[in-house]
Formats: structure tokens, sequence, C-alpha cells
């Protein structure tokens, strides 16, 4: 039989295409009750809601190319599979914290999934204003459990291997992460862009400084080929649905085995930024309980990560490493505690690495971000980003020598008095 | 057409079963004038050496287990895959440094190559006492070459990825190491042994030290994670093949995408351990130059690989990391020399690492070497083995904290005076 042929849908063919697939019956209903519209996700794919009588799905689509720039910027269909594939891991590794798939179809590059409601974009709540007490303790158990699952802490190393080199293939994907974050914001690229004139300084003295570039090298070098466990890839607030009582982690179409720390410094670093753009969205000193609970919110994420790392590691580490004959089995549970202090050290100071790496390329590279992008005095936008381009610099540059991340915020909120809010 | 079945060659099929391959008319002659003889490579694989009138070649053929072990202790064929596409990259990279290959059979894992001769394994004339002038450069050279060029630094990143996946089925090979060399030493594990009594108390208070099992596991933890380059996996004096003016790698059946430091560090652990071990080759004072010498080779290769690999680091780092555009384009080339003293610092540090673990190894664990083997006196023996034991202690814990090898050659010749020669 011949392969089908890929097909973009549209709003008018999908109850057509999709009425055969048993699923949806159940989740929505009859095809001919549905309610379809197209919901644009961000950059690269098609997403449609469908309403029938009896619940509502998201069906996204990928497209063979990049869907906000055009078929100028190819990028391939594979990257569904590799979304489908990440999502079952991920929903494996912390049960419920991604949304539960109904149909993948790998030729249309086609994922069929819940439709979350009333959930809403992260980086949506966090402009707006909200505070979500939820969100630490569920998004420091995901990437706990997540990033320690998918390691050969845990894993049986032949399926890791196995699993390392089918997310190999997801070359693309991690192309636009080490051009776009790590390489590009670091000189004049043509594809960059900045809050300009009134970054300009800032900017030119960034790309002159040989710590930071060299630096976001050996954050690159990591990213490449540091392949500790299946992470997300772009776990940004962009990323994530929340409620005030559930979290969701949506997109991972960049995943591959990278370095656990990604996920961690990529995650922190958005936070960050959203305190350091909080200014931009308020009238009068209205947002300052909810910069404090930004930082609040970090410090608690972190602790909660710390300690159901430290849990798995001492229930669940089961894999290659750091085997239990050479400590607890040998009564020396003490050494399976330095161990642990030493991992977490090194991955600390990683994800100050890549926090401040990501910072920069949300602000000089092409990807910038809600936070910063929707505050339309460019002057105020520009102090904004500046507080988060020098603490990104300072994270990157010093990620060894930094103790807590008290500190950081502690610093974070010396910059912001010093920079944004004069 | 029926895969062909593997069948194992003997002495007497193979003529027969080889006769028709056209490159071996060419280097052998007509197969009715071969001679053939088996030899033993140490522990894995079948190998054949066949002469004929125009010249000579080996033939070697993986089995379905281990050949020492039996079929008690299975092991795919496919490492002859592994091994056949290594040493085509190798060649590449490094061309000449491995034996030219005129054959490849997948289905029968039967790799034909140049028979090198009057070559002998490095290994055999180091405990000989033999002092070979070429050495130091030739694998310095080569680490360099074959490190560099496989890397992230160098390579297409999508063939590295594309090569990357390849090799991550070489699963069991991988196994052997994670297993036989990062964690069974460290305990009492079924298929240890050691010079006993006379190791026993050194023995128990490493197994009992802490520090040196954390950082073994580290050492671990870069093995399976750190994909950086094609590594040989199994650089030590057993696989590699001499005379006074050529040097040749064979045997790279372990390779996988690894740490670079992993074949530097065994490397150098080799050398380290023929220091240690001259003292029982020697029936007066009369290895006392070829100590000096083992110690200027391994200053020497140090020296050299540190040159060529920043040569290449300044001439051919057309890879993704450490771009031009950041550094050489921006009048920065001082940031890139900048960049190459971290990389080199980091790659110093866990050579360390890996030559300390890969003493203990071969002192405690499964493998042990000739060279202290072959030492009957087992008092003498194991006044040898403490040398390297401690050594490999102080380096796999202080890693991080020792200035150069010139300093690790002064520790040696320490450890020398006060354990191996009193």
């Amino acid at each position: 039989m011949d392969k089908p042929v890929f097909e973009p849908l549209t709003v008018e063919s999908l109850p057509g295409r999709l009425a055969d697939i048993a699923a949806l019956d159940g989740n929505l209903g009859p095809a001919d009750t549905w309610k379809v519209r197209e919901v644009g996700d961000g950059n690269l794919n098609l997403v449609f809601i469908v309403e029938g009588d009896r619940g509502a799905v998201v069906v996204k689509q990928a497209l063979p190319y990049v869907r906000l720039v055009g078929d100028s910027w190819p990028l391939p269909l594979k990257r569904s599979f590799f979304e489908y594939h990440a999502l079952t891991r991920q929903n494996a590794r912390d049960p419920g914290m991604v949304p539960a798939i109904h149909h993948f179809d790998e030729a249309q590059a086609l994922i069929i999934m819940d439709y979350l409601s009333p959930h809403v974009i992260l980086r949506r709540a966090l402009i707006e204003g909200r505070q979500l007490p939820e969100l630490a303790r569920h998004m420091g158990l995901f990437m706990a459990r997540t990033l320690f699952r998918g390691s050969d802490l845990a894993m049986d190393t032949a399926k890791r291997k196995a699993d390392l080199a089918l997310f190999a293939g997801n070359v693309e994907l991690c192309d636009i992460t080490e051009s776009l974050v790590f390489t590009d914001p670091y000189f004049d690229a043509p594809r960059n862009r900045h809050t300009s004139p009134e970054l300009d300084r800032i900017v030119a003295r960034l790309r002159a400084d040989r710590d930071l570039k060299v630096a976001a090298q050996h954050m690159k070098h990591l990213f490449c080929a540091n392949a500790q466990t299946m992470v997300h890839g772009d776990l940004h607030s962009g990323s994530i649905m929340v409620t005030d009582t559930e979290t969701k982690v949506i997109d991972p179409e960049f995943a591959f085995y990278g370095p656990m720390a990604l996920d961690t410094g990529m995650y922190f670093s958005n936070l960050w930024m959203s305190y350091f753009s909080q200014r931009g969205h308020e009238a009068d000193g209205s947002r300052e309980a909810m910069r404090q609970w930004l930082l609040a919110t970090i410090v608690e994420a972190w602790a909660v990560f710390r300690e159901e790392f430290s849990r798995l590691w001492r229930e669940e580490r089961n894999g290659i490493l750091y085997r239990r004959e050479l400590f607890e089995d040998q009564g020396d549970w003490l050494g399976a505690e330095q161990a642990l202090d030493h991992f977490l050290a090194g991955l600390w100071a990683d994800t100050l690495g890549f926090a401040g790496v990501e910072m920069h390329r949300r602000i000089l590279g092409l990807a910038h971000n809600a936070d910063f992008e929707s505050i339309e005095d460019t002057g105020l936008r520009a102090r904004c980003e500046t507080g988060a381009l020098e603490l990104g610099r300072h994270l990157a540059v010093n990620r060894r020598r930094i103790h807590s991340i008290e500190e950081v915020n502690a610093l974070a909120e010396r910059i912001y008095a010093a920079v944004v809010a004069r």
C-alpha cells in the first residue's frame, strides 16, 4: 500500500478526514456535531480546537516549514513523531502532567490530545499578574521526575541508549536551539533583533564580552554532547498551561537526550524574566506582591526539585550509575549522600549557565517573549530587558561561584532597584 | 535471498570460504598458495594470519560469545560492524594509523585487514623494556586528530548525530566497560580477583574509600552520558602495535560516542602501569633508563597532544561549537584561545580521572594486564601493583587539583621509591 500523502488540515476538511478515528467518537461525539476553530500555537504548527457534544480535543499538525515564517524555512514533519514519543515518556515518568493523547498519525504529523480548559499559557498568566499557588510544586516535581527517570540513574541503560539513538534524529529542532539560543545572540547575526536604540550600548558590550562568549559556548557544548536524560528541550513559560490548581507541560517537540540543567535553567530563567518584566505591566507599584511571589516560587520550585530528586536518588536509583552495591549495600549510605551532593552541585552550576543564556537569546536573538515584547513604551521595555541581560551575564559567567538561589534572587532585586525601577 | 548463516572460520575452511574475495587475490595471490594459522587476539575473537605468494593479511572474526570464556558469556556479532566503522573513521581522521581494510563481511562478522609485520603489541614491547622513539609523537597526534575531528568542534553536526545513533547500538561492549571498569573493582564482585593475600589490605581500604567511589562513579557518568566524540574506547597498550618507526592502533570494537578523556586517560594509565611494573622485569637496576623513558614519553605525548589539538582548534574549528563568528571574525582571537584553555583544563582533569580508574580495574577487576600478571614473584608483583593503586587513587580523587603531567610523574616517582623499590 502506498504511504499516505501528507496533507495539511483545514477547518473545513478536518471533520471529514478525522471522522473515522474511533477515539474521537468517544471524546467528541459524532463528527457532524463538531465545531472546529484554528488557533495559532505560536511559531511552528497548525493547531485546531474541535468541540463536539461530548467534549473537546486539540488537533496539532506539524507543517513541513515554520508556520510563522513560511516555506522559506523548511522544518521536517518528523518533529511530530518526537513530540508524540516525548509525551508518552513524560506521562510515564510524571503521570498526568502532560495532555492525554487520543491519537497519533505519523504520516499526517498529527497528534490529537486533550483540550485543556480553562487552562491558560503560563506566560500569559504571569503577564497578567496572576499568582499560581501550585505551580512551584508541580514544576519542581515534574522536572525532578522526568529528568531523573530518563537518565542512567534509573533507566535500563540499553533502553536509554536505544532512546538516545531515536531522539538523535531530532536534528533540525536541536539545530534551532544550537543556533538561535547559543550562538546568534552573541554576534551581529542577520536574524537577531533588539529594542533599539535603547539597548544598543549594552548589546555591544555583551557581544564584546569574552568571558560571556566562552561561557555560552561551554553551555552549548553541554547541550550538544551531554546526553544525560530526555529533556523537554523548550521548557519556558510558553510551554506550560495552568489553572490555579493544575499545571500541564505541553509542546515537547524539541525533546532529545541532553543535560538535565537545560530544562531547569530555561524554566527558572523565564521566571526571572517575568520578574524584570512586571514593571512594564504595572501602572503604579501594584505588581510588587507579584514580584515577591515570583521570587518565592523560584525558591520553592528549586527546593521541591532538590527534595524530590533526592528522594528518587534514595529510593529509585536502580540504573547503572552510583549502584547500591558500592554504597548502601556496604553500609556506606553516606557515600550515596556525598555523591548526591556532588551531583546536585554540578546541576546547580549548569542550571545557572543555561538560565543566563536563555535570558540573552530572548532579548538579543530571533525569538523574543511577550513578557517584554508587549511593553509598548520602548524606554521602559529596554530598562526591564537590561535587568535580565545583566543578571543573565552574571549567572552565565559566574555559575560555579554562586551560593544559592536566594543569592540569585537578592542579586535580581539589586539589579531591579538599580536598573529597572529607577 | 536468505541472509547467509554465520559460521565460524577454521584454519581448514578459511581458504575455501574466502577464495572468491577479489581483494585477497591482489594481496595474497591464489588461494591454493595460502598458509593459514590461528592466533589468539586475547579475549574476544577468532584471529587468523593468512600468508600467500604476494603477501599476508589478518582475518578477524567475531564469535557470538567471549572467546576466552565460552558461550556462557554471549556477546553480539555486531561488534565487528562497530569495529569496521570505527576503523574507517579513524583512518579518515588520522590516515595510516590503523590497519588498512581489504574486506568486511557483516553477516560473517569478519574483517580482513593488513597483517602488520614486524610490529609487536606495545604492551609486549614495554614488558621487554623496549624504548620506542616515535611512540609519543604518533599517539599524541592520533589522539588529538581522532578526538577533535569526531566532535562538534569539527564535524557536521547532523552527521555526528547520525553517527552517535549508529554507535549507540554498541550496548553490550559499553556494558562491559560500565561494569568491569567502573563498578566491579570498587566492591567485592564475583568476577574480581587480585594478588592475594598481599593486596588484601589495600583492596579493603580502597573499597571503603568513599571519595574514591564517588569519583569513580562520576567518571562512569561521563562515560555513559558525555557523547563528545567517537572514542576508541579501549586504548590501552594491548590495542597498539609498534615497530621502532611505526605505530598502529587496532581493535576499536569498543568504539562509541563518549568523552575524549577516556582515550587519553586509558592510554596514559597503561604507561604509568608499565612504569610501576618494570621493577618486576629487571634483575638489577637495569630498567632505570626504561622507567625514565616511560615518564618522558608520557610528557612528550601529552605535549604533542595539546599542541596538535590546539593547532586543530585554530585551523579546523569548523563545527558548531565555538564558532569563528563569535571570536576570530570579531577580532577576538584571544577569546578563542581562552576557550581552548578552558576546554583543555577540563580534558586534563577528566584524563586523570579515567587514568586512575583504569589502574584500579586492571589490578582489582576481571581483566588484568600482562605487565603485572607476568611477574611471578607475587610479593614483588603486589608491590608494583600497590604503586599503581596508590597513584590511581590519588589521580581519581584529586583530578581537578593536579597541576601538570610533570607533577604526576614526580608523584609516581615518590610512590615508586616508597612502595615499589623498597
